[in-house]
């Protein structure tokens, strides 16, 4: 068994509190998806970092989301900070960075061609934002016959009602939420991470 | 503007009470589908019924359900009566029947490819349930760009609360959700369906 970490969408723009598309909560969650990213580098296991990047023009934007984005302000725009990826989780050398164009990591990407290349055989998703990248992930993830699992404590939504609402949601199609905590004594019984 | 009516799920193993996967609250919402049916048929509009169906060895079933299915009872086997459409939504001859391996419409099939070949500029979806086939369908539409409409009296979920909570996630990245009359009545003002 081999459990890839899927950290999705962590960047300054959806991040930061000032940012333009700020997801509330999405900040707090930064010390939870540390701990994460700390357990698997320290156990050697694969580290996957989605992005989003939208062309300043639109064209590979949501249609529903265009012409606000068009208006402005836009945001993770391709070579700029706001796109970057907030720096306590900034990627190491070796791990991987995955562009997406869509909700789905695994929509129009090379995510699944990667994932089995390393020998990837579950996953553990964390990041923002519960309704819509994190759960098309999720769903995509099961579709794609990998068992996997929220790290719910490291994942968030704008509000709490939405996020209990999709893990209730995830859960009924048997994908595992839990915290980061009992993810990693499951793992790892003997020396779970700090 | 082409609007195509893709009716998800309306198959007796999910639909009808004593059957074995049955979806509380899909059948109360055949009279809703079918006016929705009869409005496209008029309309010469085209109509996408969407179907699971399921190998009896388990192999193309979601893993996180594949033990519970083999442990019987078994559903939506191809070629039995279970698989069928309910009688009152039976595909009429022009009527495109897309059988899809996943939750979404999209994954693993032609739709697509049919939409476009159709010119299908609009998607409208109902059928069952919410937060598995008709939402994963819902999100991968917007993502492939079809603008949305989710006919809310039409469509179900095994209850209330997982309705609204799916419909206020669809609503926020931008997918209509509205009754089928407003539906109708935006379509063609002048003549509303009965």
């Amino acid at each position: 068994m081999t459990i890839g970490l899927t950290i999705i969408d962590m960047q300054n723009d959806f991040v930061l509190p000032e940012a333009p598309a700020c997801i509330p909560n999405a900040h707090a969650t930064i010390p939870a998806i540390r701990l994460a990213l700390d357990f698997f580098r320290r156990e050697s296991l694969p580290i996957f970092h989605i992005i989003r990047n939208y062309r300043p023009d639109g064209s590979d934007i949501e249609l529903t989301r265009r012409a606000a984005f068009l208006a402005g302000p836009k945001y993770a725009l391709p070579g700029t900070r706001g796109a970057e990826i907030v720096s306590e989780l900034a990627p190491l050398p070796g791990e991987h960075v995955i562009v997406k164009p869509r909700f789905s990591a695994f929509m129009g990407t090379e995510f699944d061609l990667v994932l089995r290349r390393c020998g990837v055989t579950h996953l553990a998703i964390c990041g923002t934002q519960y309704p819509n990248c994190i759960r098309a992930t999720a769903f995509d993830s099961i579709s794609y016959g990998y068992p996997t699992t929220i790290l719910v404590d490291a994942t968030s939504a704008a509000t709490q009602e939405v996020a209990l609402g999709n893990i209730r949601d995830m859960q009924a199609i048997g994908i595992e939420c839990i915290p980061f905590q009992e993810f990693a004594q499951k793992i790892r019984p003997a020396n779970p991470a700090a």
